[in-house]
């Protein structure tokens, strides 16, 4: 169809197929699409990513597929400040994302807001900011250049940590983190610890197989969960026996297939102590 | 008594009042309370700090009254890393200090493995070493010389917080606060808020009757109020209102005798919103 000329008024219905507000990139998606659906009608061309940023920072991240960087940039009215893909999708096909969806409840504090009082209040932020992230991007982008999984899936965890360390820094402390997300937290180390992977590596071990999964949580208690194909299932059976699902036990899983798995009994003892019911509402299996 | 002689062999019998291993300092307690009577025993004489530190490295601090600092020292053995009083118990006659036990459970990591995992892992620990905590102790003793409530309460907060953003940043994470830790920061919080002083202030206004709380939480989940004597009965009914007390009623509050209060309507409906039955064992008043 041709464009609609820019005089077109037009009414926008949007719709979420994702916990809104809680953790998981709602707003990131929701612009990066109405920004694209705009672009399209429109017929406008060009640099997009800078114009989703004005809706959501992480937006401009999300225009893009696969592995994609976001650039602080250095221009003081941020228009420098995009997105740029680091790897297409088709770059790391066994990599697997696991969304543990624990609540719908909204957040605390919105994360635009919470960033500021951090970047006002917290004296480990600026640091974070000043000395480690640059590191850790370099890091990050050859973990994801080699497909290693384990240096990508201990940085991941780390980050994460790292983030949470400076939300509870600010003043007064931000807490996105709650006591199913240790729990989920804890389970992750767990399954690694059972799999021969707890400690860091002095000298780097053969491969075992399967290999561990990578715990990320975000402004929010949902978990991800980072893995490779050949780990989802057992995964997914450990969440399911440590959080029994209630009464959608059929839709507990969503998203990509996941194969059956049994666990044997010594996973299980070791890595799922004392279930929790109903705690997961459900798990979102995704590339 | 004439001291004993050094051969002697004795018997020791131990007794805390203090929930063990739970973030209250037991350690600490115990071994400068074994040393104090060791020495006393023996007649042994000089800087028994030293010797307390052995035991646990916070011992050396509680040799002494008052407030104390432990000067970290300079020797690779250690033997300069004394506590000496930045001021005697007389000096500040209506601070308080409050203690929510809110569980008698072991810690899940102890302090000294924890601090070395930290000490190894977490890059935020090594620059609030080298960074921030030179600064903030300078602070301090200042705000401690000045009585100045409303800037000590606020650093120890600040503090607090970023000990537990340094244990979150450790790999694998040490979470030390749970969801009534959380819950109690938050009631300190709307406390102040109410009281008018949520915000760091930009200018320093006039100060207000009664002065705020301020909340520190160390190695577990009990949290340490620190408040001035004419805040302790209205602060100990709010924490009775969130959370009312099971059976032991009369023994909610334990120490120095507590006033009754009785609170504002308003200050009821914006500080003690839904009420958590027995999750405070009870409330440690002392100076």
């Amino acid at each position: 169809a041709a464009p609609l000329n820019l005089s077109y008024k037009i009414h926008i219905a949007t719709e979420n197929n994702f916990p809104t507000a809680a953790g998981l990139a709602s707003s990131a998606a929701g612009y990066a699409c109405l920004v694209s659906a705009l672009a399209r009608l429109y017929g406008v061309e060009g640099e997009l990513s800078e114009v989703a940023r004005r809706g959501s920072g992480s937006a401009c991240r999300s225009m893009l597929g696969g592995f994609v960087q976001w650039q602080r940039g250095e221009r003081p009215d941020g228009r420098d400040s995009l997105a740029h893909q680091v790897a297409p999708e088709t770059h790391w096909p066994e990599l697997r994302v696991l969304v543990l969806v624990v609540s719908g409840e909204k957040k605390q504090v919105g994360s635009t807001a919470g960033m500021q009082t951090s970047v006002d209040t917290s004296p480990l932020l600026k640091h974070r900011a000043e000395a480690v992230v640059p590191e850790r991007l370099a890091l990050m982008m050859r973990h994801i250049r080699e497909r290693d999984f384990e240096g990508f899936g201990q940085l991941a965890m780390r980050d994460s940590n790292q983030f949470h360390a400076t939300c509870l820094d600010t003043f007064p402390p931000i807490f996105y983190l709650n006591d199913l997300s240790r729990h989920i937290i804890a389970l992750a180390h767990r399954f690694n610890a059972h799999h021969g992977r707890t400690k860091v590596p002095v000298s780097r071990p053969p491969r075992p197989v399967p290999p561990p999964v990578a715990h990320t949580l975000h402004a929010g208690p949902n978990a991800v969960i980072f893995t490779l194909a050949d780990t989802v299932a057992e995964f997914v059976e450990v969440v399911r026996r440590s959080f029994p699902p209630a009464a959608n036990g059929d839709q507990f899983v969503r998203g990509l297939p996941v194969g059956a798995a049994s666990l044997p009994e010594e996973l299980l003892a070791a890595v799922v102590p004392e279930p929790v019911p109903g705690a997961v509402r459900y798990i979102l299996h995704t590339k």
